[in-house]
């Protein structure tokens, strides 16, 4: 059998009861690392659970899928994932080829980023389609997710953007000599995207386009959802710009309309007392106080 | 402190490791009863915990919450709910009494049905925004979610459709004369609500409208999620309206655009071999196989 076990958000003691007694069963136990990390390494894992992990990075899951999977046919193979094992497009690729090969599954759900935001106050079912926001270049500063912003505030619904996290990446220069030599890990602050999202609106400004949200649209950043130390502001687009969340992971909130209970809850969470004590109507989907 | 614990989906085993330590812990312990329902009862979960549960009912969640809150600025109470404890509007508003009456709180996430859906393969961030899809009775049908569909489908995104729940309702008679007698309680399955996407359609249809999805669309229906005995069928609405996937809780999507990777997971969980071999193309957003 193969168990895709969520671990949440926070630390150790956020994966599940059941995923808990599946772990320390199993006969291999992997831990996916690449899609998303927990405040805790892997050490901290292999203590809690008393047992040893083998990191299981991208080109690994992509391309040794067979290596992870072998021997799940007769014995228990545990791999496990940030959050919950079906937020990432990989992790269906490895449920297909463990289906092909005959190989059971069974997965022990977590909470993941989707649904843990719902922490801020914000509902929900009043979310749109989610977006990814990547880290810029100086050559390369893809918008793609401005449009998704702006059909979901049209629509009056908040858009969850999710941060660039870069993970083993190489530099050019070592990518083209074929040096497995990898860069620090970054991770997107959301004072990162905040000022991402702002070059934009002051871009399309100059050409005299339609704006799906401005500097003082009502932004909420999110760091370690889940954790001991969770941050979460709220404030506008360009407070969060100045706004300092700690260590990562971040994500970011572009909110639709607000509901008088959901802005009563970001209340509890303002860059400054007042903050959004004078919200503007920008457009039909933005709150008028 | 009031601790808000997500319970997850399954059985008494999906509480997080950190919740059922705070479980233990606490010296009153709540279970939200009227957003959703785990598989087992009250009693299994006293059993697991060792400890005594009191009943939260929406009546007392809403009038008596300062109940609830008694002693919780200096003893630990805790307050469980199904799923993660930000699905449901009236959660946020426990929150902010606590914060009014001087009250820390925090909140233990877990899965819900917001996310774990994913399990059926389709990718969370092609979802749109969530529906509910309520009983309809002889003189009252509403159709709101329809247009909600609508939006999705037009932008290629998924639906996820939450259905009714009636817990503790009471006849019009007994409400009437003030009686607090109630109903036994009622899930809408996947069939049920197939069945009032169906007659939607078919009236739209003699209207002249255009349609939002057809008999053909490719639907997924799922029952009991993360739990052992979980179901998962896919096939278009008409083929789900005459399935029928056993106990509560039901859900059901309505599909958008399917990428061929999401269609190969899909293809898992077929209502019959071959269901989603032919698939029309019915607008910009259905795949064409």
């Amino acid at each position: 059998m193969l168990y895709l076990i969520g671990l949440g958000l926070g630390d150790t003691k956020d994966i599940t009861v059941k995923g808990l007694e599946i772990v320390k069963q199993c006969s291999r136990v992997y831990l996916e690392a690449y899609t998303s990390i927990l405040t805790v390494g892997k050490e901290a894992l292999e203590e809690f659970y008393g047992r040893e992990l083998i990191l299981a990075d991208r080109d690994m899951v992509e391309q040794e899928a067979d290596e992870i999977l072998k021997g799940a046919d007769t014995s228990d193979i545990a791999f496990l994932v940030v959050g919950d094992p079906f937020g990432a497009t990989t992790h269906s690729d490895l449920v297909l080829r463990a289906v092909n090969a005959g190989i059971q599954y069974k997965v022990i759900h977590n909470a993941s980023i989707l649904n843990a935001v719902g922490c801020c106050g914000l509902q929900l079912y009043n979310f749109g389609e989610t977006v990814s926001i990547v880290f810029w270049t100086d050559t390369w500063k893809p918008e793609s997710f401005y449009d998704k912003i702006q059909r979901n505030r049209e629509n009056g619904m908040h858009t969850l953007c999710l941060l660039d996290i870069k993970v083993k990446e190489q530099s050019m220069e070592n990518l083209l000599r074929g040096r497995k030599i990898y860069e620090p890990p970054r991770y997107m602050t959301v004072s990162q995207a905040a000022e991402q999202l702002l070059e934009i609106v002051q871009n399309r400004r100059q050409r005299g386009e339609a704006l799906a949200y401005t500097e003082d649209t009502v932004c909420v950043g999110l760091a370690r959802v889940g954790a001991e130390d969770q941050a979460i502001r709220a404030g506008t687009l360009r407070q969060l710009a100045a706004c300092d969340l700690g260590g990562p992971l971040h994500s970011l909130i572009v909110t639709g309309h607000l509901h008088p209970l959901e802005l009563d809850m970001l209340r509890l969470f303002t860059v400054q007392p007042g903050a959004l004590d004078n919200l503007k109507t920008l457009d039909s989907s933005t709150y008028t106080s």
